[in-house]
């Protein structure tokens, strides 16, 4: 029998792993009024950017700035990306407290890129973490592909396990699983997810499904299932992956908000603000949404209109 | 922990529910070429129409004829929908030897529209039952929107139960549980389907679930996790539903398969066959597919993409 929790932490990244895929750049005003929109939606939990090089990330360029619109909320938690030592200092600078640092678990992809291995990566994030210490700024640590990669297939639990302890090693205790080549089944979340939380109880865990096969929400049940109760998820959809054409992006807001409220699960998130706040940013973006939720109306708005019919 | 079968049937529906709300009719030929492609690819349990009012539903026109195809597969179920005793006739004239009748669970929905109840809907079923024994026809009997309705939201499980009940009292012991409008959520998925698994230990059970709001895998998750092994799918998620504009359709038949495949559950059938089948009917139904394995690729294709860059 399916276990379920009575509420689920949902983290907002349609700002960072959304519209770091859109060809289309917001401006800065209008990020902000996003930003706004999530927080009056129920957020307490937001990924605003990332610290990246803005020659790579144009689409990023702005984080530091939107920081400053991140202090009205100081009961919100407003997370970023970074991945080198520079990245820390630019949080530092611009009052992002919540650091979030990437590596692959693709052992393949690793040594064939960086000529390193993914824990090599992980405690070369000894020097961000002493800076992150010394500057007030707690760290998260992502692992991408720790259910399968396109390298390697299933990812080995070994690696996943050696990940988990590289970065507990460098003092980081939050750490996401995140499935970026959407390639994960929910037979597989399920047993990594057991075993991580069996093997690691002092973790605070994160699960970030891409809906690539349609499998997001699935994954995110059996997730669930296994104890786990914080969620990434993007308003619309929003989303991408980089090795695959025309793939559907994150697991949409929209679509796990409403999961929850049909299962009774709290969120403290009003889906209809997040609709709202889709339906702009599909507007300026110059393009539909992915969400399901968006386009077919949840059950409530399903059963007004058949109402108002009669 | 949840609980996956070893091995399920998936019936494919796409040449009924998929085509029946398709502007663009099919011709019989186009049929028949993916009804054998369906045989091809490993289904053993096929829909193939409905015997409907042609005026009606003139996509479904020719299912009589298609049944002439079929012969040429003694070892494959090959079933059709029929509203009423004339359908029942068609069936037997044409050779069909699988007949699925359907009622909707929404009391209030069938008192407003047919004046009856649900439960009186199945027992004029009876003259149905009657011509089918004695034509060497096998019934299935369906219910509509099970888990919830525009009309009532949530169903009462008294009302399944009572449906139930009827269907068994005029002889049909095959019940399908089709969640036509989309409504359905993974928490109320599993606790119905637990509860007639209890209650009615002798009737075979499928699963029909729509995509409607990005739920059918979760959906088929948590149904199986109840012990149900025998679900409806459609190629490339064709298919909708009457009420809602702009939805999605069914369970696509390749996210099914892919999510199947990748957690080591035996369905009999090839993904990439199904995949060519879609983008065929793609092509003569002029409009691209909802399934997103077929747009993304299965993980086993995305590791030949990339193991051939490099």
């Amino acid at each position: 029998m399916i276990r379920y929790p009575e509420r689920l932490n949902l983290c907002e990244v349609g700002l960072r792993d959304g519209l770091q895929n859109e060809k289309q750049l917001l401006t800065t005003e209008q990020k902000a009024e996003i930003l706004r929109r999530l927080v009056s939606a129920g957020f307490r939990t937001i990924e605003v950017g990332s610290f990246m090089n803005p020659k790579a990330v144009p689409q990023m360029a702005d984080t530091d700035e939107l920081f400053s619109v991140c202090r009205e909320f100081p009961h919100v938690e407003f997370r970023a990306l970074a991945a080198n030592l520079r990245g820390v200092q630019r949080a530092a600078a611009c009052g992002c407290k919540k650091v979030k640092l990437n590596v692959s678990a693709s052992r393949e992809h690793n040594l064939r890129n960086l000529n390193r291995t993914p824990e090599e990566s992980v405690m070369k994030f000894a020097e961000c973490a002493e800076l992150a210490k010394s500057s007030g700024i707690e760290l998260s640590g992502s692992i991408s592909m720790p259910f399968a990669s396109p390298w390697e297939g299933a990812t080995p639990v070994g690696t996943v396990d050696g990940i988990i302890e590289a970065y507990l090693s460098v003092g980081v205790t939050e750490i996401s699983l995140s499935d970026a080549s959407g390639m994960a089944a929910p037979a597989q979340v399920g047993k990594l997810c057991r075993h991580v939380r069996r093997k690691y109880p002092g973790v605070s865990w994160w699960l970030h499904f891409h809906n690539t096969r349609g499998l997001a929400a699935a994954n995110m049940v059996a997730a669930m299932d296994a104890g786990m109760t914080c969620f990434d998820s993007s308003f619309g959809g929003l989303g991408g992956c980089p090795f695959i054409p025309n793939a559907a992006g994150n697991l949409p807001t929209e679509d796990a908000v409403h999961m929850c409220d049909e299962c009774g699960i709290e969120t403290g998130i009003r889906l209809e603000d997040v609709m709202e706040i889709s339906r702009m940013a599909a507007e300026w973006l110059g393009h539909p949404m992915e969400s399901l939720v968006l386009r077919a109306g949840s059950n409530r708005s399903l059963m007004e209109r058949i109402r108002s019919k009669e």
